[in-house]
Order: C-alpha cells, then sequence, then structure tokens
C-alpha cells in the first residue's frame, strides 16, 4: 500500500463550503491529523484514526503525518479555510526541508474558502480590487515587518485582510496596527470585523477607522480594510473594479 | 414570488471544486447569467433560463440581473473563481449604486476557490506567508498605477499573485511588470506561472525571474512571484511561515 500525505481546506466553517474534493479525499483517509477545532470537524467511522492536537505544534504534526504516509497511510492534513494561506502546506514543506528522506512523499494541497474570502462575500466585496492578506501575529515575524508591510500596503492603496489579528498574548499588537493605519489611510477609511464567519456565531461590524477599537477583533475575526474608493451601498460593503 | 440575486463563484475549473452552496443554489435558480465560458460550465434543464454574455459588459450584465430578480426571477450571476476577486461582486455592486432602486434586493455573494489558491495548491505552498493579488489588466487603471503597487508590494517583501498578466490587446504590460520585478526582487526570485489550473490543460512552470519571459503568461494564467525566502523543496514551491 502507498501512503500519501492530502493537506485539506475545510473551509470557514459551514459544512456547504467544504469543497466535493476535500469531502472524498477524506472518505479515503486512515488518518486525520490537525489542530483540535478542525480535527472535531471531520466525522468519526470505522478505519479512520484521529489525531487532534494542540496550538503551536505544526511541525510536529508536520512530521507525524510524514511519518505515517511512510508506513502506507493515507493522511489528511487539515487546516481550517485554505491550507497554503497561514495555515499547514508551509509547515509540511518545511519538515520534507528538514527531513529530506520524506522528498517522494506523495503529498498534495487540496485549497480551500480563505476566511477572508468568506467574510469579503459576507459583508459584498471590500475585495474587489487589488488587496493583501497580512497574518498579523508576531509568533514567526517580528512586529517592525508587520508594520512595514501595514505602511507599504497602505501606500500602495491595497485593500487590506488580517488574520490572526488579536490574542491573549498579543494584546497591544493589534492596536498598534490600527494606529499605523489611522496615520496612513485617515480616520475615514472604511474596516469591517468578521467573527466566525459562515458559522451561527457570524458577526459582521464595519465601522470607520477613526471609530475603530482594538476590542472589536479576537482570534475568530478576520479584519478586513478598505482602499480609499471602498464604500457602503445599502447593507453592504464594496469596492469599486476601477481605481477610484 | 420573490426574487433574488446570488453572485456565485464556480472555482478554478474542476467540478470536484464547486461547493456545495454553489451547486444548490444553481439548483433552485430560474436564471444563470455570466461570461460565455462560465455559462457553459452550468448544465441546462428544464425551468431554466441561461443568459450568456460576452466579456466587457459586466455592468450591463449586473443590471440584467437587477432586472430580473425585481420581477422575481431567481438569479444566479457566476464568476469563475471567487466572485469577489476581479469578478462580478463587485460590478453587481457598482450597478446598485447607480440605480438605488435595486437597494433592497436580496443580493448574496457565495465564494469560491479563487485561482491563485488553487494554483497555490498545485504549485505546493508560494504564498504561504503574507501576499498581494493584483490585477495587471490596465483595462480599469492607469499603469501607473499598477507599476507603484509593483513596487510597494516587492519593498514590503510580500509574495504577490497576478490576475490577467497578459491578454492581446496589452502585449506589453506584462514584460515591463517583469522588468519592474527584476529591478526591485532581482533575478533570482522564483515565479510560478500556473495555467488552466485544475482542468485537463494544467501546466505549472516555476522559472526565476532572470529567465522568465512574457510569452510564459496568457489570459488563462496565474501568475505567483515568491517572496525573499521562497523556495524549492524536491517538486514543490513553498514560502517558510517566519519571516525567512
Amino acid at each position: 500500500m502507498t501512503g500519501w500525505v492530502a493537506i485539506a481546506g475545510l473551509g470557514p466553517g459551514r459544512a456547504d463550503l467544504v469543497t466535493p474534493e476535500v469531502t472524498a479525499v477524506l472518505a479515503e483517509a486512515t488518518d486525520v491529523i490537525g489542530y483540535i477545532p478542525y480535527v472535531a470537524r471531520v466525522a468519526p467511522r470505522d478505519g479512520l484514526t484521529l489525531h487532534p492536537t494542540d496550538n503551536r505544534v505544526e511541525l510536529d504534526r508536520a512530521l507525524h503525518a510524514l511519518q505515517l504516509a511512510a508506513k502506507g497511510a493515507r493522511v489528511v492534513v487539515v487546516s481550517s479555510g485554505d491550507p497554503g494561506v497561514f495555515a499547514m502546506a508551509s509547515a509540511v514543506f518545511e519538515a520534507v526541508e528538514a527531513h529530506p528522506e520524506y522528498l517522494e512523499t506523495d503529498i498534495r494541497v487540496l485549497p480551500g474558502i480563505t476566511a477572508m474570502l468568506a467574510a469579503a462575500a459576507a459583508a459584498g466585496a471590500p475585495l474587489g480590487h487589488d488587496f493583501c492578506a497580512i497574518n498579523l501575529s508576531d509568533n514567526l515575524k517580528p512586529w517592525e515587518m508587520i508594520e512595514h508591510r501595514l505602511r507599504m500596503a497602505a501606500r500602495g492603496d491595497f485593500a487590506m485582510a488580517f488574520y490572526n489579528p488579536r490574542s491573549k498574548s498579543r494584546p497591544l499588537g493589534f492596536e498598534k496596527t490600527l494606529d499605523v493605519l489611522r496615520e496612513e489611510c485617515g480616520p475615514d477609511r472604511l474596516i469591517t470585523f468578521a467573527r466566525a464567519v459562515s458559522t451561527p456565531d457570524q458577526v459582521l461590524n464595519t465601522v470607520t477607522l477613526g471609530s475603530a477599537t482594538p476590542e472589536m477583533a479576537d482570534m475568530r475575526t478576520v479584519v478586513i480594510v478598505g482602499n480609499a474608493a471602498t464604500r457602503r451601498v445599502g447593507r453592504y460593503v464594496y469596492t469599486p473594479r476601477s481605481a477610484l
């Protein structure tokens, strides 16, 4: 039996946003590996071993998947959203680079609906023109790099989507982010806080940068900042296709 | 009967990348509106009228959808990929803004797998760190804005994904893009050309900026440029989660 690793995106939460490709690969799997709340979204069945693990052990998890596949297992590493956007795909390739004995492993990445696009769809079309995706967590990069990227994105008049805006261990980062954005974009720029998108807990809140506060975001929130042309129409927020 | 408009993303091409949400809304539709090749992906059936239209008539198409919904039709406006990324969602909201009589129309945006994420998954994980999405078409914005955004994205060390890199009507734009990127990022930066991703015609080609040529892209190609840390591991291209 030849093992493989599929790194699959489960989408933002709702079952009807999981692609048939991912559903099919889960039906073939012998093992599912991932962060506890994501593995909990996979239905248990005979012949399937679930391996839920805690946060911040991405490389251990990736190596475990490669080891199981080498023994013939059909392993699905699950991420929420899309596995290639601030999720497990890069961690698996980092593990392969560190352990070249797995270079010939059959690895596939299966895309999913990433949180920023589900959030944008729920709000209207705030990412309808050029945009950036930025992970605001400073676990793996210094704050100075985050600040530099915020300024470059603002000066390029990109719309922006932020992942991991705020956590208990980083209470000040998002406050600093809002300060940088107000300095670069002014107080009238629209900002949308999209919490738990596509789940029963979904909350959308669009305000101006001038009235945005750090408490509007938490770890389940994706934040979208418009470009200079982003505006409201009725209950929607959208960015026109033309420059202004 | 109350009409509605759903703006739905059909994903990059393969049927198993269409979300169940989109499949379900197509089953309820009375009318499907969109660019000819996208409408061709919807199976005809009794009770469903297909309205394929040519390119560059996005606003007419959007207004048509709103007019049909006002008469009670259940209209799905189809885009490839995700409707909120350089596709029909913004066009529909532009039409609503221009025709406020449609402000109360029931409009939903249904996300899809956008081309850059399908391309990234096929290549490995080149968008695994902060990245930008840029539409290289200058139909709706001046080249100077595109060039400025390319420079800001490069100076922020963002990975980049380009939509609409090249067409017969814009033979020189992508050549200028490559020149700007070589100037900002040097000749060794990795660039991936992903053509017709997820279809039987899929071709992936990763080279360095120094050896990239304009002919490597066409209208069916999504282009991904890595950041300074993007590298190959085996047959994959990936960007590590940490800064360098």
